[in-house]
């Protein structure tokens, strides 16, 4: 049985690329990070998920080093306010943080080293192309180069998504039969989604793409 | 000037590198980071050292997780005792932290993206490329092609030091009349250095090479 590490958010892409793999019968091990994001929402739901369906889930705490590490970020730092708005405008570079994906990726690399695991997969797809660099497949392909040269084991970097829009993510969710209300997508950490955030208009366009309704609004 | 991130350990080859790159006039940021590693003798070094030098020095906490992502190496794990020889050796092979270089690179990457600076340096230099792949002019290369992709802006990574021996980054060194005893390179945190790590066996070999006397010894 194919063994993975999973970098998993809790959002709704990395919660559909999970149950993917679980579909597939792939042996998946997550890796969630804290990182001095605002808010642990997308955390308990990636810990709720994992729990539920029985798979091996570490939360890898890589201290908040926010302020001088990710600089501005509206995701990191409380001086910057979330935008509203669609992915396409420019207000929504604020939600970059800087080489994010790098650092997990190393990370989930050197965890695959150790646990004997030969891909490392992450959630990067079509609708993040426009706006952050570390989800596109040229910074993909890069990836798998440096992490087959890191170590004597040559671990693969895969983003099985990275053609996909959101709305062809969230199809093959409801093909799975999904449970939508398990994954948090919202960059605010309040009770209910905001509805106004590049995450969750873009979770709203995928689930109108699929007539479908989304279960947590 | 030239802005870099230097990547600084506190050991002789870092430390050589930091005083070549301020001999080149270049304005330089040190970041060291804190691992899970045993002991934290190189850091206080690293610490000394930038406050003498006058240069800006960050500690990256990125907390102990060094059990589940680093697995069993020996300079983390406590159950994993520092092997003794020379790198050539089969026992040495504990003393790799996986795919640590990658992920120091990529954090120095996001500190250089948050702080406009062009470039990251890190001290990877001839000697390591037996035993340690994350050293190596090909992955230096990879690196260089992700870090070129990762965001707008085009970090590049530097290891000048990579194809020049040990013996050679010390004779640069002292050159410059730098004073070693400011620079820790044992793999224990006692208060001499073992004299019998891989660590101290290479660098006894370089002092050795330029006739020289390693002021900690």
């Amino acid at each position: 049985m194919k063994k993975i590490t999973l970098i998993y958010s809790g959002g709704s892409d990395s919660y559909t690329l999970l149950n993917y793999a679980l579909s597939k019968d792939f042996n998946v091990d997550c890796l969630t990070f804290t990182y001095g994001q605002k808010h642990n929402k997308e955390i308990d739901f990636a810990s709720s998920a994992c729990k539920e369906l029985n798979v091996k889930h570490s939360i890898i705490d890589i201290g908040d080093n926010s302020e001088i590490v990710f600089g501005n970020s509206s995701l990191t730092s409380v001086e910057s306010k979330i935008p509203h708005g669609s992915y396409k405008e420019e207000t929504m570079q604020s939600t970059i943080v800087p080489n994010r994906n790098m650092i997990f990726i190393s990370y989930a690399t050197a965890y695959s080293i150790s646990n004997n695991i030969q891909e490392v997969w992450y959630g990067a797809h079509a609708g993040d192309h426009f706006i952050y660099p570390d989800c596109r497949p040229e910074f993909l392909n890069a990836m798998n180069v440096a992490a087959g040269l890191c170590d004597s084991a040559k671990i693969k970097i895969e983003a099985p998504f990275i053609s996909y829009t959101k709305g062809e993510i969230i199809k093959i969710g409801l093909d799975l039969n999904l449970d939508y209300s398990k994954a948090w997508t919202c960059y605010e950490g309040k009770q209910n989604p905001c509805g106004k955030c590049g995450s969750c208009v873009e979770r709203a366009e995928a689930f109108s793409d699929n007539n479908a309704i989304d279960p947590l609004i």
